[in-house]
Parts: structure tokens; C-alpha cells; sequence
């Protein structure tokens, strides 16, 4: 951690918020309410945590208005703690700059451009034809095919493979192991046999994308696969091809969507759902985790749709229940049908 | 793209079908109906896609009997027009051929057979007694493993893992990320401890297969796990120990098979089911996306077990009953009982 | 395989048991029933494959004290036989020691420190300040980020990812592809736009743990994401930041833990089961495959939550009542208030 000593009016200075109690108070580290010591400036966002801001041994916290007087400690009163506190964790870790150059052991292909400013890690490979743009760092054994695009100021980690053709913006972040641009999943039958259909679209990435260790975003067939600006993908996402993803709209694990779907701006999708091809999603829908999702939606709005579980003995006897719904719809209506005031 | 120009007539040489206008009109690209330019062929397979027949810019596309006058482009009528369309692309862009030889950086233990047309790219590491066969591009940064066998004709993307005596056939096409051979996931209980079980057996593909990036495929405990020809896996699906996966059968995306399951010819899994493990599932079975099977399938046919999503709201007051279902229709079964034509 | 000879008194001589027939019976393989021939020990753990037993052509076999007399073949009679099975497939399949040293194409940077009975192959990439101990072996194309630390005892297969400052317990085995410490998916929403909070904490992983092929850990936000002694990942798991795990707690492929859940001791955890962030699962806990967790599980138990499949005509009947399933009750109460013997 960083030995940076701010006090809370540089905070405020930068920041915004108001200062109550000592705006000397000087912190030099970032620590959940159970975790900090002095030293440690420390926030509370979620109202279940409200006992550990009684119990925390912080130097200070930061606070939503409502939590003023929550806490005794000298304290940031912020309309937004968490991005407040974001902010400092942000200002006390910078990233680390990347030591500029090839590594001796790396392989670039004649015809690939390399700016000055970026790094290219051990064992990368860049192909020809292939950009990297200013700032940008290849971690150790990146895979750049032919022709790939890197924007300016990205951070690419370990082990990632952006395959032949396709663009990522600027700002980059790609955690290992994920996989930009391998074949979309098409074949035609051929009587008993499948036909491969040769993949010959991009994916086309925006600027301020963020994506996850062992995510895979598919090339397109025809058309490309598109990214817009600020999209979050976290961990073992699928994205089939030729699917476009909106701007802002942030995706948890393991999250999987078939092809040629469309998912609009500022939607957020829980982790595990699925979502099925050639859909329409519209703009700042939110699916909850676990959900999957097999038609188009039209409406923004919370959808869900997870069955609940249950200890499995009590599963057991109701589950056995759904394969049997319309015969038990049926033999209610069979009873509405038989009531007394309805008997002639 | 290609700068290829084929006529109509040429197209209908090769693959067949029907010229409705000019077969002398030219195509030197393929692209979807929206995208499509002068210049480019393109094709209607799902009818949900009309409307875009009508405003295409395409030179020419390729219809099914069924819709011979639904343009009056110049056009091929095909009894599969995604199938045919599937031919033009592949002969618009065929595949590249690797340039043969193993490069500088790749690292190839002795008594590795490497066949003489064979490609092996930068930071490779190929063991003592694998083969590589005739024709077979290893991207870079590739790992097979000692007395690991890989057919001829091959296209085995950058970053892939193939293990200690696998053996994968002919024309395969294994995309990056993928890991062949790790160990399956086989332990017993040694009082509260787990006693790891070697994993000694192998994994062996056949020919025309196709894996996805980051698909897992475990090998197996002591027999081993089988794929047959032209068994086609997208993207993250993970196949367990001793599964065996019939010729024809295609898996979607995201879907998990656990250990020693049995999967039959020409099935057809969608997105995101999971298998339980020691089941047998017969040839022909379609299994829709998002579905958990948990029992053996012993007839062909089309099974499907997905809660469906529905607003938030709705749902909650929907889903509370999934715990309640036994009690439900024990209470309609009391009013069963109950009804006056019963009463004594 | 081995080709060690093993005489069956030699196995109860190490691992305890009753011989039933000739103790100088030779095994020198282990096979399973149906695929053993002369040589082989097989075994029957599960009583479903009884009719294997019966037809088998091991030269001896291990079975439980129930089935002591399912079989007239030379036999150890062993209190679980899986576990005996299991130990003497280790004995003949003993883990290779690896060849110490640094290979000539790996990169070390200064100040890393690796023991002297460490293996790193070809193609690694080990960070300053980062540590390998002893007897541990990094397959072909591992990343170990500055300030790593792995324990002895190690088998790290190609290409695993193990980020800066995270810490390793002694005898891992992780399987390739997997990614340790990749940063947590955390964003504070700054009006339309995502604010990236930087992941300051570390992944923490005990002693005997093993981890699955491109499972994926992420490091912790502020303080560190946690797996205990003896934990067992499968493939494809993605445990989010800040998670715990318990000691001896079993994961099965396709498991998706969101943030900051903390999972107790001795827990079973089925395939594709996925579990919201921010609960607290007890000790003991088992959950069945493909069920998802939404809430803390206080108590002990087996925990289920799947929606059965059927054929899809079926299902379609049957799961259109889902949403409609308060209406449904609902109907039900009311034949309830006016059942006559209600009536005034």
C-alpha cells in the first residue's frame, strides 16, 4: 500500500463532500470498517454494515448524509460514499506506469506497429499489421493476431488473446486469459455432417472496456461483434457472435448470450444469467442472477425469473409438483366449474 | 475480404441450385442482407428476416423454393439456402495456409514428430513423444504434452493446452484457451480430508471436431473421455472425466457435463444445461438452452426445463408459491374431497 | 502404466483390509470393471454397477463388506473401497518429479526467488520478488506476478496465472488456464459512467488445494479473498472478490460465487450451482447441482433448487402456470371461503 499521508481537506478538496470533526486528520491507507487501524480511512455504503462503523478502529470514515451522525469519528459526509471512497482508493493506487519496449523474448511481426510509450511483455506474440497503441501494456505471453488494433492506455494482462482483425479503444483493461475474436459458433448440417461457416467478422470494442479473466467474446460471421464504450464484462462471460452490447451496460460472471442479441445502454445483468439469441433487449433493463432470458424485452425494468431453493427434502415434494401444474390447473378449474352456485 | 468475382453461373457449377435473372451477375463478397452492397451476395434462411430481403443492397442472393419470388433480385433458389450460402463463404475464404516449420522461439522436447508440413508458432512447447500431423498449425504459444497426438490438417488456435497423451484427430479446430487433458475432478474421503485420485486416463477426439475458446475437457479417471467425429463444443462448456460425446452431436456455449456421462449421435444441447453425471443420453435428443438434466434420456425427442422470467414484481409473487406447491394441491385435493357430489 | 507387480497381501499390508482368496494374487494395473483384464485390480463402489462386477475380468478386485460375497474373484475387503482403490492407484502412478531448474527460455526477473528443487519450464514468466518453493513445478507458459509466493510442494500445469502479490499454500495443484487474482469486478456508477474501484487485496490459498482448468479467483478489493486448507475446485469456477472458502469444502464444475460470500467447512457444492454475493453458508452445507443461492444457509443440510425437465410439449403446458401461479392460489382460496360447510 502506498505511504501517501493525505488529510481529509485534501480529500475534500479533490472530492467534494464536507468535513465533520478534525479536517487534519491525516489518513494514509484504504480499509474495510472490520479490517482498518489507525491510519486507515474507511466507508460505510450499506446500511448492513452499520455495526462494524460502531466498532471500527479507523482514523476516519467517509458517510452518506443520512449516516451523519452514525459514527463519532471524524468523518466525510458524501452524497455518494462508495464512489467517494473509490475515488481515494483510486488516488492513493495509481497503476503502475509500464516500463516502455519489446522484451527481448517477445515476437512482433514486421509490419506491426508498436508506440513508443507501450510495453510488450515476455513472450508476446504481435502479428503483422497488428497496432499497439500509446501507454498500452501487453502483460506477459499476449497473443495479437494480424491486423488487431489496441487502442491508447490499456492494460492487458497476462495471457490474453485478441485474435486477427479486431479493435479494441482506448483504455483498455482485459484480465488473463480472456479470448477476443475466436470463431462464432456456425455450421450448417450437411445431411449427418456439420458445415463449418467461416467467421469473417470482428469484434469491435469501444472505448473504457473492462473484461474479465476467461471471458470470450466471438468474432462475428458477417457482420462484427460490437462492444460499445464503458461496457464491464467480469469473469467467464460469453458473447456469442455478432451480439452488441451498449454503451455503460455492466455484466457479472458467468453470464452467457447467444448470438446476434442485441443488449441496450446502461443495463446491468446479474452473474449466471442467460440470455438467448437474436434478442432484443432495451435500454437500462436489469436481469437478476440466475435469470434466463428467451424473448426480446421491450420495457426497461427488473426481470426475473430464478426458482428458489430450498432444503431438498421440502424440494423434493414440491418440485415433483411442476410436471403435474396444468393437471392441477385443470382440476381447479374443474372445481370452479362444480360449484354449488353454478349448479343449475 | 476476398477480391475473388464469381458469377451466379459459376456458384450453381459448384453447389447446385437455381439461377432466377442474370447468371452472369457478379458477387466478390458475402454479407448479411443489411449490410450488403453492390458486389455482395447475401441470403434469407429465417423469415423473420423478410423485411430485410426487401431493402437489401446485395447483387444477388440465395432463397429457398419457398421464397423463389420474395425478390426480384437476381437469385439462387437452394433447398438450403444457409447451406449454400455456408459454400460461398468457405470458397470466398478459405482458410490460410500455415507456413510450414517450427519457429525459432517454440520450444520442441526430443522425440517429438513434428511432420514436415506442419506449423509450429513462436512460444510453443511441444513434449518428448507428442506428434503434430501434416498440415496442422499450432498458433502461438500452444502446450501439447508428452506422447500427446495430433492428427493432420489441423488449426489449433493460439494458447491452447493439450495433455500428456491425448490424442486429437484430423482437421481439428481447437479454439484458444481450450484445455484438453487436465485432470478430472476425482477425489475420495479420507476421513475429513480429500485423497486425490490420479487421473491416468486420456482424452481422444476424432476427426472434423471443433472445440471452443476456453472449453475444458477433462481426461479420464482410468478409462477414457471420448469425443467422436465431428462432434462440434462452443465456447466455456466443460466436458468431465470419462464422458463420452457422440459423432454429429453439437453443445452450445456454457454448458457443463459432469463425469461419465454418455451423450448420444446428433444431439443437440442448447446454451447453458447442465448434465449430471453417470447418465445416458440417446442419440437425436435436443435439449433446450438452460436446462438441468438430472435423469438419463432413453427416447429422441425435444427437453426442455427453464423457468420462464417475468418482472420482478410478478415473479416474486409467482416464485413465493414454488414453496408452497405441495400444500397447494393437498388443499385442492381436500376440496376434491369435499365437493357435495362426494358428501355422503 | 506402471509395471510395477503388487501382490494383494503387499496392499493390505500398507493400507489395512481382509484378503478373501490368494494374497499372492499379482495386480500390476488398476482398471475399471468393465475394461479390466489378466493384471488389473478393479473395484465396485457404487452398487449400481453390480452386473459389471459379475462379468469382470480383473484379476482381483476390492469391495465393500456387504459385497464380500458378490464376487468368487481374489478380493480386498476394505472399509470403503473407493478410498482403498484410490490409494493403491496412486502407489502405481506416483506424480513424476520434475527436472529442477529453469529452463533456458523462461524469464526470471531479479529478486524472484526460486527454491532449488523448483522446476520452471519453458516459456514461464516469474516476477521480482515473487517465490517458487521447493519441489514446486510451473508447466510451460506460467505467469507468477510480482511478489507471488508459492509453496513447495507445487504442480502448476501450463499456462496458469498467478497475479502480483498473491500467496500459494504448499502441495497446489492447479490446473492450466486457471487465473489467480485478476481483479475483482468492482465499479461505483458516476452518473452514467462506471468509476473503477482498484483492487488492493490479494488471494490467500492454503495447503493441499486444487484448482480446476480455467477456473478463475479474483483478488480481493480491500482486504483479500480467502481459501482454506484442503479446498477442491473443479473447472470453470469463478469465485468472486472477498469470497472465503472453508477447509476441506468441495466446488464442481461451472460453480459461479458472487463477492464477498463466505462458504463454511466440509461443504459440497454441485455443478453449476451459483451463489449470490455477500451470504453466509454454514459448515456442512451440501447444495445440489444447478441450484442457485440467493440466501445465507445458517443451518446444516441438503439444500436443492432445480427445475425439473420433461419433454418440451410437456414443459410448455406446464411452465406456462408459472407465472400465474398466484392467480392459481389465489382461485384455490376462494373455493376454499365458499365451500358450503362455510357457507352461512
Amino acid at each position: 500500500m502506498a505511504a501517501t499521508r493525505l488529510r481529509l481537506r485534501d480529500l475534500v478538496d479533490r472530492f467534494g463532500g464536507e468535513i465533520v470533526g478534525d479536517p487534519d486528520t491525516e489518513i494514509e491507507r484504504v480499509a474495510t470498517l472490520r479490517s482498518a487501524g489507525p491510519g486507515d480511512l474507511s466507508f460505510l455504503a450499506n446500511p448492513r454494515y452499520r455495526n462494524e462503523l460502531a466498532a471500527t478502529r479507523a482514523s476516519a470514515v467517509v458517510l452518506s448524509p443520512a449516516e451523519r451522525e452514525a459514527s463519532a469519528l471524524p468523518r466525510i459526509v458524501a452524497h455518494d460514499p462508495y464512489l467517494f471512497f473509490a475515488r481515494v482508493v483510486d488516488l492513493l493506487h495509481p497503476a503502475p506506469a509500464p516500463a516502455p519496449g519489446v522484451h527481448a523474448t517477445a515476437v512482433v511481426e514486421p509490419g506491426a506497429e508498436i508506440a513508443p510509450g507501450a510495453a510488450v511483455g515476455a513472450h508476446c506474440f504481435v502479428g503483422g499489421g497488428a497496432a499497439v497503441g500509446e501507454g498500452t501494456e501487453l502483460g506477459p505471453g499476449c497473443y495479437v493476431g494480424r491486423g488487431a488494433r489496441i487502442g491508447p492506455g490499456g492494460r492487458i494482462a497476462a495471457r490474453v488473446a485478441i485474435h486477427a482483425g479486431c479493435v479494441v479503444g482506448a483504455r483498455a483493461i482485459i484480465h488473463s486469459g480472456a479470448v477476443i475474436g475466436a470463431d462464432g459458433f456456425g455450421f450448417a448440417r450437411d445431411g449427418e455432417r456439420w458445415f463449418k461457416i467461416p467467421q469473417i467478422g470482428r469484434v469491435v470494442i469501444g472505448d473504457d472496456v473492462e473484461i474479465g479473466a476467461n471471458t470470450t467474446i466471438d468474432r462475428g460471421a458477417l457482420d462484427d461483434t460490437v462492444l460499445e464504450d464503458d461496457v464491464k464484462l467480469d469473469n467467464q462471460v460469453q458473447v456469442g457472435h455478432n451480439c452488441r452490447i451498449g454503451a455503460h451496460t455492466a455484466i457479472a460472471g458467468c453470464v452467457g448470450i447467444a448470438g446476434s442479441t442485441a443488449i441496450g445502454r446502461n443495463c446491468m445483468i446479474g452473474g449466471a444469467a442467460m440470455i438467448s439469441g437474436h434478442l432484443t433487449i432495451a435500454d437500462n433493463v436489469v436481469i437478476a442472477g440466475a435469470t434466463a432470458i428467451t424473448k426480446s424485452i421491450a420495457k426497461p425494468g427488473y426481470y426475473s425469473g430464478l426458482y428458489p431453493f430450498e432444503e431438498n427434502k421440502a424440494w423434493t415434494r414440491n418440485a415433483v409438483w411442476l410436471r403435474h401444474l396444468d393437471a392441477l390447473a385443470a382440476r381447479v378449474r374443474r372445481l370452479e366449474r362444480e360449484r354449488p352456485e353454478e349448479a343449475p
